[in-house]
Order: C-alpha cells, then sequence, then structure tokens
C-alpha cells in the first residue's frame, strides 16, 4: 500500500484515506466533516449554520488554453460559489489564495483579480482576505463561505424512492464547448474559418447568412458557458427556503457522477429518462456531426463535467411549486438503492449509468 | 504600470492593488475585509464573530529540503492557524486544499495528513474540509477558521504612546535554524560529522561528553522549532480574554516587519531595546561563531521570519495580569507614529529599524 502512488488509487479514494486520518472525536459544532458533502458544515449555535468549501485550480488542468485571465478568476470563484449553492445557502464572502509566475504581467492579475470581483459581486457578495504568492504555475485556491437556516440545509441525503430527480440548465454544454474551444486553440481548426465554411455551407443550404451569424453566437454561447460558469446561488437559496426539495448537490463532475454520489449519500436509486435530459440544441447538433460516434451525444450529457448545474431530488406532491421557483428540467425519479442507476433509452431498453466523470474539468473534491 | 512583472512591485504592493480592486460597499457583517489584518472577520450577528485566513504554501519556497512529509503537513496547519491566534479567537476548524504530483506515495501523503491532523488536535480543533489536486509542485492551502467574542477582537490596531511592546517565545530562531538546516542538508557539511567534530572539539575544552550531547540536542531543538512551529493559539485565547492587550499579530515575516505592520496599521511608533530581545542561548552561540558578521545576531532577530511568535501591546498598569498569562518578553515600548521604529543598542546608540523581512520562510500574506 504505502509504497504505491496517488496515480493509482484515484481521487476517491484517496479523499476516503485522508477523511479517516482526519476523523476526530465528535464535536457537535461540526455538521458535516470533511469528505461527506460539497461543504463542510458548521452550527453557529442558534438557528443558524456556516457552510464553507475550498477548491483548488491550476493552469495547465483547469484552465483551458485561450482563456482569458478575466475568465480564470471568474471561473476560480465560480466553482467555489457552486459549493455554497450545492447546499442551498446565501453566500457569505470568499477568500482567495493566488499562486503566480514572477514574470507574471501586473495586468494579467488585474485581469484575473477583476474576474473574480465580478464573479463575487454576481453572487451578491465579496472577496474578504487572501494570500498572494510567488508559484511556478499559477494557482488560485478559493475558499467560499455561506450561511443559512440549519433547518433549510440542503444535503445529499434525504431524497426518498418516487422524488423526482431535477436538473437546472443544461448537461453537457461545457464538455461539448471544450472539445469546440480546445480545436479551435490547439490551431487544427481556425475557428474563423471553420465557422466561415459553414456559414457557406449553410448559407448554400439555407439562403442566408442570418443562419451563419447564428451559428457563430450559438458557438460562442457554448463556449461562454465553458467559460465563465454560473453558479446557482441565487436559484439555491430559492430552493433551500421552498422546504421541498429533499437532497441537493451540484454537477461539476459531471452528471453521472453526480448522480452516484447522490445516490451513495443518500442510499437510494434512480431511473432517468435519457429523452428529459435538458440538452442544448447547439450540443445535439455538435454530437450529431458524422465523425462523431452515435453514443456521442449521451457521452456528454452524461460524463462530461464543468457545467456547474444544480442536481436535487423533490417531493412530487411540491413540484409545481418548485417549478415557480426556477427554470428546472425533471428527469427522472428516485427509486431504491438496490436497483441502481439506470438510464431508461427512447427505444425503451434500460442501460445502467456508469460512475464515470470526465476529469480534464475536474475542478476540486466536491 | 501594465506591462510591469509581479517580481518587480513586490508582494506588499501588489496586495494594495488586489484590495483596491476587491473593494465592495461597505457591509455590516464584514468588520475587516482583504488585506487589513491577519484575518477577515465577520460578524455573527450576536456577541460573536467569525475570523478566517488562507495561506498557501509550496515545496520549493516553504518547505526546506530535508522537511520530512509529517512535518510538511504541521507546518501548512500551523501557520494558518497561527493568524487565527493573531486575532486572539479560538479555533473552530481548518480546510486544506492539497495539490500534489501524480507520483507521490500514498505513504507520503499518510505522513502529511498525520501532521495537519497533528496540527489541528494540538489547536483542539479537526480538518473540516477541504480538496485534492494533481499538481506538478506539491502545493496545499490551508484555510483556518476561528469564533470569539467582538468586544475580545485584537486587531493590529488599537495600541496607544506608553504601551509596552511584548514577545511570546524567542525571536531569530527559526532563521538561525534554517541556516543550519540548509547547511546540513546542503551536504557541504555533514551534520553527523559536524556535530561529532564539534562534540569532539567541546569534549577537548570542557572535558565532557555531556556538552557534545547538550550541544547536539539544541540544534536539534531549534530545527525542530523551524520545522514544527508551534501556534500560540491557547495563549492567544487567554490574553484576547484579559481585556489588557491593546493591539496583537504574529511574527511570521520577522520582527522588524511585524514591528513595521503593526505601527502602520496602529499609527503608532515603538521603541525597542536590543537587551530585551528574546534570544535564545544557541542562537548566539550560531551568530558568534568567527565566520559571521558582527550584527548576525541582530540580523537573525529582527530581519528573518519563520517564528510564528505572537507581538502585542499592553496596556502598562495592567502588565502584572498578562505577565501571569503566558510566558512574554517585554521588548521596548510605543511611542507616537512620527519617531518612527527605534531600536536601542547596549551602547545606548538609537538606530531605526528597517521595514525588511526575510522572505524565504514567507508563510503567507499576514
Amino acid at each position: 500500500m504505502n509504497s504505491k502512488k496517488v496515480s493509482s488509487i484515484g481521487e476517491r479514494a484517496l479523499i476516503t484515506l485522508l477523511t479517516e486520518i482526519f476523523k476526530s472525536p465528535a464535536r457537535k459544532e461540526v455538521l458535516e466533516g470533511a469528505g461527506s458533502d460539497d461543504c463542510a458544515v458548521l452550527d453557529l449555535g442558534g438557528e443558524d449554520c456556516l457552510v464553507i468549501s475550498t477548491d483548488m485550480l491550476h493552469r495547465t488542468t483547469d484552465f483551458p488554453v485561450g482563456m482569458s485571465p478575466w475568465q480564470m478568476g471568474w471561473m476560480s470563484a465560480a466553482v467555489n460559489f457552486s459549493d455554497i449553492a450545492a447546499m442551498g445557502a446565501k453566500p457569505l464572502g470568499i477568500l482567495m489564495a493566488i499562486g503566480m509566475p514572477t514574470e507574471t504581467e501586473i495586468s494579467f492579475v488585474e485581469e484575473l483579480a477583476k474576474g473574480i470581483q465580478a464573479c463575487a459581486e454576481f453572487c451578491e457578495t465579496a472577496v474578504i482576505g487572501g494570500d498572494i504568492d510567488t508559484h511556478e504555475e499559477l494557482t488560485i485556491t478559493g475558499t467560499s463561505l455561506g450561511r443559512m437556516k440549519k433547518s433549510q440545509l440542503l444535503r445529499r441525503s434525504g431524497a426518498k424512492p418516487g422524488d423526482l430527480v431535477c436538473v437546472t440548465g443544461y448537461t453537457g454544454s461545457a464538455g461539448a464547448a471544450l472539445e469546440i474551444f480546445q480545436s479551435k486553440h490547439r490551431g487544427v481548426e481556425e475557428e474563423s474559418e471553420q465557422a466561415g465554411e459553414q456559414a457557406g455551407e449553410q448559407a448554400g443550404e439555407q439562403g442566408t447568412e442570418q443562419e451563419a451569424e447564428k451559428t457563430r453566437e450559438a458557438k460562442e454561447t457554448l463556449i461562454k458557458s465553458l467559460l465563465e460558469p454560473v453558479p446557482r446561488t441565487k436559484e439555491a437559496q430559492k430552493l433551500a427556503a421552498s422546504g421541498s426539495v429533499t437532497s441537493m448537490m451540484d454537477t461539476s463532475d459531471g452528471l453521472a457522477m453526480s448522480l452516484h454520489d447522490l445516490a451513495k449519500a443518500g442510499c437510494i436509486g434512480f431511473k432517468i429518462q435519457e429523452d428529459s435530459l435538458p440538452i442544448l440544441p447547439e450540443v445535439r447538433d455538435f454530437a450529431s456531426t458524422p465523425e462523431n460516434d452515435p453514443e456521442k451525444l449521451l457521452e456528454l450529457a452524461l460524463y462530461t463535467g464543468g457545467d456547474f448545474e444544480l442536481l436535487f431530488t423533490v417531493d412530487p406532491e411540491q413540484i409545481k411549486k418548485v417549478q415557480n421557483i426556477c427554470k428546472l428540467s425533471i428527469i427522472g425519479e428516485c427509486a431504491e438503492y438496490d436497483e441502481g442507476i439506470l438510464l431508461e433509452r427512447p427505444d425503451g431498453s434500460i442501460i445502467p449509468v456508469k460512475r464515470r466523470g470526465y476529469q480534464q474539468l475536474k475542478a476540486g473534491s466536491s
């Protein structure tokens, strides 16, 4: 065991190992400790609790080539606020520890900081502290804090068989966008040329330049969703206050991985309808090009990360109420744990959802 | 300005620049925001407040060659708890984000985690969360939390002319230890041989093997103070509760730098007595070897960091009470801001204390 390498045991096994070492005598103020949910939760005494999460990002793994410094800042804050959203809490502040190469230009740092600040403002909170360090590779560790009523806390556990499974926004968008963005910046296909050709073809077929413009815009929107993910902090607070949500987490590691995490924590199974998965038309178009595998769309929707949407379960009697709170898609329902996590395909066949996540966009442990 | 490099403007100017960008409309719950004290401080509503700090450490800059993984873990937690101590708060928990090379051995990670856990236990708290990431260079960002009564908060500001300047423990120990430790691990002088020779010489001079053993032990104690710094969380809580301390911070960036930070925050000057600086006999011995500069001892005591002691000011009428709380040294007294920061030398001459810190052991912004 001891001479084994980190790479051989995987992230989740490593978390289990560390959680064991960090185990300490139960303290009444720690409502959720290390490794158990999207955030740690501390009892503040009265009605309220504090939720806290930390996420380390660094250039080679987390920031695709071509991303702007402003976007790196925004994303570093967004992934942290997404964890706060996952519990249903109101953001209280964020701390940012930034390690950067000594040759970094000041203008880069300024843009990075403005991106962080913009995301904090979007989440109606502020950067309250941090640390600066020199580092060979740009490394940003955020720590976000939130506050909420203990009674409204949305954990990964709590769902019952029969509860409806819901998700905000779309799934697979960031995964598709990453492929488009990477090919664009790999220089294999120069985006403007490619867009131009496609525009030409489409213009030929459809006879309008407007359509070509639309395609370009759609791609840009897709890429923006990858590079500037929107933390669902506002929706999350309303969902928590509704009292109708039984469990929740974010989809940062992909929908399939999140379903597995939710299943494990809640001791629950899922039956998901493929037809109900919310997928952008642009992602469908991208996946259906001839060079792609026929299962490409499902691969993107289930097994790619970076979407930072909320995955949650709702008491079916209360679903109307919840639908009035925010835009959501009902993608299936909760089953018994023994039934596993199944996907019903459009042809009526049933396949298991694998416990697999797309790690390239991995943004932290939670 | 914009094309300037980070290296050209220095850490503190960079903090000022970022603080400006992170400025947000005053919110009543933020009692101290980014860049102003050792920790950010959030009002919890009732009598209490939350103090939070984050510090990023990484292998090449913060962990001297030869340091064990357990010690890296301990230190990563200790520097964070020292910030909590600097405010006088009771530690509430720590989050650790760890980025490590994929080829790291599991046994290394286990030892690292045990060091973190040991320090958290020493501070009577726990690791409550974290993140794991792969990283080219071992990088550890801790975020520590503490809680205390708002009325007892010990800020960097608050001292008055005439207040006594105090420090816990010793100064210059870590600086001296670093030099000893580095020369040992540089392989220029192999410690065991060196200790052996010195032991031989000393045994010859003093006629006892006991003395040689003592020298070895003293060096080991010194090195331990460098590699396993003790966060003064217990002393800090008692000092805060006493109501007799007027301002406080830690000495992580060195005594001189801390005096300057305290002076700036409190709009105060200092007159320090060189004779009163608490310096270990082993450090005096080390500094007085013939190859060293005559001012080596003062250089170590004022301008080297890594000691993580508490520097604080006390109302002179209450000093007896404070002396009963913890071991401390009175090193001088507060003066008017205009008088600057002066050092009275043993011969009665007065020199200014420079605004200079030893950055090699730098452990964060605070």
